[in-house]
């Protein structure tokens, strides 16, 4: 069995965590001198653990432990949202820096570690894992820009003495291995303290727009109008009874904005818009809810005589996480005392895209308070420590014949 | 009888529409260079017309006819908002000015013109009508900024070279006629050319507001969510049909902005806000749908255990217009053969002002396709003269004992 330092891996994410601070948060935006500075403080520590630690073009920080492999690829991202919490993706990368190294002071060299590069989307959602799984292309780094309209592109090209950007190995790794904050409240809820992600949610995202016509709100029989925020309002007001009519028990949906124009008190929308998101790692039900949103728009069109117009900006496909890597995980967690909860995940992470070329799984610890992506983001020590813990000894299982 | 000279009204008219010309229509905000320009210009008519014409030092415009009355007073404001039509309130300034200097060249001295300022409310509404009429404090010009931040009493100050402020004289005027363009489409739709005023509506304006908690819109379980744009939906869902099971049947309500904090797609919202205002000329009915409005909002703060507060923002009460008055414009209208309409004005005008100290009343003109505030807002010409010659028909009544 491998030992993790539980208070090894304490310090180094407090350390870890001055990079950017932010009163308990931190702010590190991708290519940032915060986030840059970070993930050189990050390879220095992946190199004292004997790791040969590199940072790439694209930022990516890899640490290779020496020799030919088989080697499981553990890691996550140090990059975080404006004013977001100090373990979110810092977390996981952290656990795979401690395992290697716990298992290397062992003399296991089977443990690779990784920080993807803005996992967050600052510039581009995944950017690290997607270049490290080679399906980024040329034309989409130009087509980016990034805070400040630069191009995504020239920001890479400007870190061409990097040197070669670091790749998944087929023929070393065995499988991808992700912890992360729960972001949610459903661990703490039900008093568990490891979560096992059976598959991360596939996302539609709709925008949903009616077009009307300005009218003197005063002087404008209602008989007479084409008012465009109350067809919108309409709409709105049936997605929450028709979306669970249709909704699994893990479904989620969200109108997240709204916002009429020209937007004055005494002036009939003349235009109204919405987004409108649900979640679910079953696509059949995505699906479904993709024609109830269709049909309530026409309905209130037809009825209203106004365009509605609903668009789809954005569609993510769920993708399921490795049984035997996550069953892995789920008896480590029985070894430790604890009955992990099996779970879904809501929001989107490296794993997912790693999923596509190797056996991946996620291990949960619970937020407090449900709360992430904010300063006051937070997870117990004894937690953080036990998470640390159990994953290490899933690798032992993983790493088994 | 007085007859007015269609033509000359016309080219006044449209002399004036060139101060802010902006495409069909005009930008004249009060205090703005176009502004004054036009209302030098206005001055200089009045006095070719015979009136002893001036500027005050709040912008209105005055031409007082010689002699010691009595006069009835016509008038309106030639401010407009930005982008705004060419007649609007500046017809019914040129219906005064056609008026009374066509009963002039009949020896008529009777007819007293106004163009108050501001009465669109780019510094503060109906300024000029409420420093006629003596109903400002000097409190309320220093507290009021206009565009830039400029105080009005410091606007004002600038301009004391200009004399005494003009005034109303209650041995003087027996009367304020106001006619403008209804700005509503229930003229053309009932293809009648005159409508008489019988009462400027109040207006009840409220902000509704709902305070949730922002989560994650993928790992926050639909249960836990404490939702505040869920929420304002629901309370903005319900509101045509309750407003409508009370309302009168010229009572119109309007929900002109909505919007969600912090807006974003996957973030369940915070904070939301919109606003409803609703009009009517019975205050009873206002009165009731305050009741209604609460009743929702309270519902649904219940339902959901989320605090709604609902504001007023602002409240102005319904003015009735002069019966006497308003039947002297019918009966005029009857004379050129046009059934007039009586109806209510769902906008504010300055005649809402003086009818607390004289006896007010107002002509409307057809808005071709009920358009007004904008660039596209016009009047049929004969439309345009019939209501000159009608209002100079009722003053003729008026004056005659």
């Amino acid at each position: 069995m491998t030992h993790i330092d539980g208070a090894r891996l304490l310090t180094d994410l407090r350390d870890l965590a001055r990079f950017g601070q932010v009163s308990t948060g931190v702010t590190r935006l991708p290519f940032s001198s915060d986030d840059l500075s970070a993930r050189e403080w990050l390879r220095a520590r992946m190199a004292a653990a004997g790791l040969a630690a590199s940072i790439d073009p694209y930022g990516n920080v890899y640490g290779a432990v020496p020799g030919a492999g088989p080697a499981v690829l553990i890691g996550s991202h140090t990059d975080t949202v404006p004013q977001g919490g100090w373990l979110d993706g810092a977390l996981g990368v952290m656990y795979g820096l401690e395992i290697a190294r716990a298992r290397l002071e062992q003399g296991q060299r089977d443990v690779d570690v990784v920080s993807f590069m803005d996992e967050e989307g600052t510039y581009l959602s995944f950017l690290g894992s997607r270049t490290f799984c080679g399906g980024m292309t040329d034309q989409e780094l130009e087509r980016t820009k990034g805070p400040g309209g630069r191009a995504l592109a020239e920001v890479i090209r400007e870190r061409k003495s990097f040197g070669a950007p670091a790749r998944l190995d087929r023929d070393r790794h065995v499988a991808y291995l992700e912890a992360h904050i729960e972001q949610g409240p459903r661990l703490e809820a039900a008093q568990q303290r490891i979560g096992v992600v059976s598959a991360i949610v596939g996302i539609h995202r709709y925008r949903v727009s009616v077009e009307g016509q300005a009218n003197h709100a005063g002087t404008t029989p209602m008989s007479m109008r084409r008012d465009a925020g109350a067809t919108l309002i309409g709409i709105a007001a049936e997605v929450p009874q028709r979306f669970a009519a249709e909704a699994g028990a893990e479904t989620v949906w969200n109108i997240g904005s709204m916002s009429f124009s020209p937007g004055v008190t005494n002036v009939v929308p003349a235009a109204a818009t919405m987004s409108v998101e649900f979640r679910d790692t079953d696509v059949k039900i995505l699906d479904k809810l993709d024609g109830v949103l269709q049909d309530i728009a026409a309905a209130h069109s037809r009825a209203r005589r106004l365009p509605v117009e609903t668009s789809l900006v954005m569609r993510a496909e769920p993708v399921k996480m490795d049984e035997r890597m996550a069953q892995a995980i789920a008896t480590a967690a029985q070894g430790r005392g604890e009955a992990a909860r099996i779970m879904a995940s809501g929001a989107g992470h490296d794993a997912q895209i790693l999923a596509q070329c190797l056996p991946a799984a996620m291990l949960f610890v619970p937020s407090i308070g449900g709360r992430s992506h904010t300063v006051t983001e937070n997870t117990r020590d004894e937690d953080i420590v036990l998470g640390c813990q159990v994953l290490a000894d899933a690798v032992e299982r993983i790493l088994t014949p």
